[in-house]
């Protein structure tokens, strides 16, 4: 047994935030694939920015969203649960990523993801470019068969190349539908803004029955009912998560390689972050394109804002009462 | 005599921001309790950071306050009243802090807002940490008699202890009110979000009868129903502003050492800092849990909203007339 | 010939953001009249601020916002349109300002506007100080006739002088509505607040029949219902667009040197740009006040923000049709 | 067994520098006593801050150092020794430090020396601030008996008092020389500067044979000659090494709350650490005053020839083969 | 009287440093010339960038060194004196600079140093771009005569005009000295380095016998050797010292707007600025072109060298005796 | 004729640094080959970091590197050279990188330098990760035959592979010279320190005749001694110059993803640079490993002193006058 509890030294007062070891939540934290028996939820790291088109960093998002998790702790004011209560959560690490190698680090995360999954538990998985979507889904859609997906984000994700390269974090939703690890009929999109993808990329989405809801809908009908059509569309059956941090806006998350002013607040991201997951059938989840933006003895308000989000769907986990 | 006035030297233009001595809003600024006769209002620094759980910095919040007021000064374009106009306002300086020695620091704290209550004058301070509410509000009250609290934070600040110490900036309210210095059913929250406290404090609160409300209710029923409700609670008779900047979202107020995502925005937190001014019988406040987060030579967004809350403060005190 | 398209290297696939000639959006760099013919949008820089009264920087933000500028392109997701598709946009480079001689850096960027003007084009200046707009406006209503402005703005600009200076970053609009460039009754203000003009200027305007609309109108009636009533106001006929930064909250904006905190969203203001740039007969339109305040290995929210409004406007023109 | 490996998931290669376990150098991490049978040295962090007179932010500095430890890895180029090859150092976790608690951080703090130095390790603890040097020294002399002393600083850090407190990171050392903890005679400084302290501290100074190396020899003579007399001043029995940060320039070292111009530069003390490693009887040691000041997606200087600092020394150690 | 003391309110122990009136090196301050009387030197701010033909910001300068100024007090380690003890130092805050009208602002510096000129002391001054050389020199020539000056700086200052515009932060030495405020053979400049100014410009230096001292002898001779052929150069008689922070290498002072590479360390220059004022009769000095570069929260290593300069040039009028 | 001069607009003064076309040195800039001819050196970005093993950002390294080469013109002060006016200067632009493809990349880097010397140029290449140097060197021993080599880095980048990945960032010089562009016995290596490779590497090294001089050296027998020695063993025929900014201390040059303290100063390595161009039969150079680690608005000191090692390698040329 190699589980380390970064509370036990500190026993009765808990651990401060800036001291001991930096687990996700300050959770147990183990490598050994044993250590997950009983386990609901494991924190799992993808540090890779290897097939980002902008701003590299995302490689040190995992690290950071750790360092930020330390203060969210205890019962949730306005759901009333403490998910680490009524959830046995362990921080497993990081993927055994290969710098500088991104198809050896697309499996590494695969197998760290599917050894979760293989376990019982939800991954929650701390990215890392969008990208490592296609691995982390696909590990799970492999044992629990097509999901649905609830994807926030500015950008779709779902073009069949970026700069002629098929693997990128441009591509996954595409790859990861055409490969039939994603039902597009059971797929939803919230806060897509800008200028991209294009017309064929869209038409591709129709064709697979894909709902694309635009930021412009958020504002104009309110999270919440923008967040009804898309749980709607999601529906009953093993479903995944994957929060692009850039669909907030700047503001609240400044953090990010293609950052698209115009997004969502924070308030309305994680109220949702945490009705998803007290509302679907999630089999595991992704926050990504966190790139650390501040220096340690600061808030890192995007690092900040992504370990919220995990949090809130913990909080949502815990509601769910399926585990 | 020893007060010295910013505008003497740049007379008739007034002084430029960047230059010249840095008063609170190029107040006249004094060291002496003489200098007090007449003024309606006090500004006083408590630079202090000995008693965080957290990121430490605070006790460089004063400063960064003074730097970032000096763009406020005029006729308020809503409320149409200039508050240097309406009312005598100084910059007293700061409280006779002794780094490393917390208890020599609130005692301090409290001497300089006593000799500002001394003098008839409304102290609003400038943190530190949230600790400092101990001795600012009990200098009031022990002059004005048990006072009405209204209490904008992300966090109750109602603990009994935090890591077994006693004196911290998650207690003061718990104290205060213990003491008797607050009157529970009179003192009222605004903002609470995230995962602290527990309901061992939550019981407590109720208890007491202080009204508590959570940030999902500003989200939901907007700043000014929720605040009429605060205003409503505390009522007539004295009554004291606490502000902890960190009610504000990260995105607002990067510059803090608790953040919790999902907070308010600025223009609701500075709109309501005026109206409870206008509204209640303020005999001081504070704001707190500032630390300056951005180069000399940049915005410090979070120094800078700290001190638009104190000049919408000081606007709705000269709407108040009852100085 | 010397226009250079940065996409021509990277055939097919146009250039990554960070990667070769950092001209606006990409587009074709020219600092050629003669390239001109034909250009229906002409962006260029005005790189100045030497006639502020805070913090200095704005020099520094023509090419903060071409750097932040790559990420946009493609068609406009609501709108339905590529605008670099439906216009021809060029690049037109830097006026040749000259360090500490702002009579001359004025003159130069005069001259550059001019240029565009003359040209058959429209002119996006990048600025620099708000008091760039009375050279640019200048130019194009020497060509167009006095014009309509819409003006999104913290502050009104319409000192007569500040601290005794004439030509500075707060007087623009009043000495060009003076000079009969501006005509008051087709000028419309959003977005002010905090304390700053005096009754003086108010004075002023009200007798030019200037409608200021206040961001508490923007918070109270939506900013749908107060653009609506600013559109009307400048009505047919040539018009200008100037949007300080500063408008914005300092949160969506921090890079900027009067920061007023409790402004206007992102999204707000993007929608607004399109919608304006759409609905009126727009010859020129400047985007001010920018402070460059990130690493370059960073999001810059400032100036990703005003290149977001640069190529909203560029959207609204598109779906113009007059060009 | 409650040791984590950070190179088991990554074998054969090891792990990245930004991935996986962050501890100190990516050694073995525990925190059980059991684990330190047959360790040469333990890694301990002192993550303290509440003793400080300046800036704070020190708590923050043993997780900056740790982060940044990773490239210290492999075969020293000068001294063609591998000291995690020589030795078997674990990363024992930090001291149990409590929030506002500086009497129980500073007990926690030489508890955890003390069961090190049980252990027959030698602790070399990351601070901090210098008031951390009383009870890490204290709890190797008290198993060692009095010990020699070597000092790089700016400061000698003799006050009796700083501001009234004792306690303090200005006064460990005459704390510890007065307990009988600290040998007078065998205690060197070295790099002296600046106006601190005054002629009372080095009046009690000469009573006690303390050698005194001010940062003006360094300059004159040569780090060599310098680090020759301060090592014969301490010469042969049990020593420490206790290096402030700020012996350094501040160009080498900006992250620290006391900086003084004129200092040393990275490259002499690094090799001045490696040298008396490995010519003195260290049995413990320690670096502190870091405040970590670059972001996690950057290089922080200071933290970085922290981190290079107690390589050196477990370089210096390594050569000593005492162990 | 209208001086205050920043240590009043702290007696007995003395103010710290980030808390009280940030007055430099926490002395007296005061905006009356009448308290002038009997002082030996006051410190005087010349927050001005209008002149400059790089990057701007300082005009943030004088209050970015007073706060990093807070560290220096005490007797010089080295020199043994207490400059505050042996000389009777005031602040007498900025001059009434006056935004966007550099001439004003000339004059209101030539005007504050006049009156401590007047009042028989010796102005420090802190700019401010190194335009200010020419008002603060000249008020002091107008009083004592035609100057010697030691000038330490990576470039010349002596060119007729920087962009036609003749009054530049790359002018005021060839003013001063054609205007006779500086003798040319008593006026030795030391750091000279890049590729600034050229043929015409050294053409002049030589006729006018300007004694230019490069950087390369600097590293070649070492800078006591170069320093005492500068002060031979100046010789006896009333003499002023200019020193551009740029003449550090950038690793010392990041802080400036046109760094270059390859310059002087802080110890050097630290040390020759308490030689030069022991020797020399100094009637004045300045340290310009600091634009402060790190957050409040942080040590400023630009100003606070820039601190540090002033402080070794008051040691070493302090040692002079001349006062 | 596609190339556009940057001083063209701002006749007769030249372009301000912070304005117009941001080509490097303000040079002309072109796209075309055609533009090559007569040209003595081409500037050209490589901006990539697919290939790092700690921290990414160098693909934002030509543009950081352009923006600080501004200053950088007119006579060497040393020198007494103008490279600019010894020597036709050009920027080419960047190679036509791929995101996320570092093969297509390196192919693009090896296509733009083979051009620039078909065309008879030198090629100063702005990295970029060091792995730029394999196609970069290619391209020109393909053209000049196997070359000598001078290589400034804290590492030897002669690894086989890292993580097993064979083209990387540490693994150049290894490939090159076993592909035969490098010619082993004359390849020196100047600065190397720490702990990286380890002695296969070194027996390899040793094997091929490779000079590797350590950081030891310079601190102990000086630059010119060191920089005779490696100048040596370079000998006469073509040579090229690799420069990893990491060769400098972190003081000197922060923005570096493996920076490793205890290095050189600016003023040595910029002084061997321009010797070594000086002195060896250059035909091309690079300066790699350059992460922006500043603000637009603040010194990139990093940036700023790689700018002026081309500036000096530059110079180095024009004295060489085999041009």
């Amino acid at each position: 047994m190699t589980t380390i509890d970064p509370h036990e030294r500190w026993k009765p007062h808990g651990r401060p935030d800036y001291a001991g070891l930096q687990s996700f939540g300050a959770r147990p934290y183990t490598e050994s694939v044993d250590d997950l028996d009983g386990v609901d939820v494991a924190i799992v790291g993808a540090p890779l920015d290897d097939l980002v088109s902008d701003l590299p960093g995302t490689r040190l998002g995992p690290r950071a969203i750790r360092i930020a998790s330390n203060g969210f702790a205890g019962v949730h004011l306005d759901a009333g649960v403490d998910p680490f209560d009524a959830l046995r959560v362990v921080d497993f690490g990081d993927a055994a990523v290969i710098p500088a190698d991104p198809a050896a680090s697309h499996a590494a995360i695969e197998r760290i993801v599917g050894d979760v999954v293989d376990a019982g538990a939800i991954a929650l998985v701390l990215g890392g470019d969008h990208s490592i979507a296609e691995p982390d889904i696909r590990a799970c859609a492999e044992r629990h068969g097509p999901l649905g997906l609830i994807h926030f984000d500015a950008h779709t994700d779902t073009g069949r190349e970026l700069w002629g390269v098929e693997r990128s974090h441009g591509t996954p939703m595409y790859r990861l539908v055409e490969q039939g690890h994603v039902a597009g009929e059971r797929y939803a999109q919230v806060g897509l803004r800008g200028y991209w993808p294009g017309e064929e990329e869209f038409a591709w989405q129709d064709e697979r029955g894909i709902t694309a809801l635009r930021m412009r809908e958020v504002l104009d009908r309110g999270i919440a009912d923008v967040l009804a059509e898309a749980i709607d569309a999601v529906g009953p059956g093993p479903a995944f998560a994957s929060i692009d941090i850039d669909v907030l806006d700047p503001a609240f998350a400044p953090g990010t390689g293609t950052a698209e002013p115009g997004g969502m607040t924070s308030a309305d991201l994680l109220w949702a972050c945490r009705q998803l997951a007290a509302q679907l059938e999630l089999v595991g989840a992704d926050v990504v394109e966190v790139i650390p933006s501040a220096p340690l003895a600061t808030t890192d308000i995007t690092a900040s804002v992504a370990a919220g989000i995990v949090h809130e769907l913990l909080t949502g986990l815990a509601l769910n009462r399926r585990y």
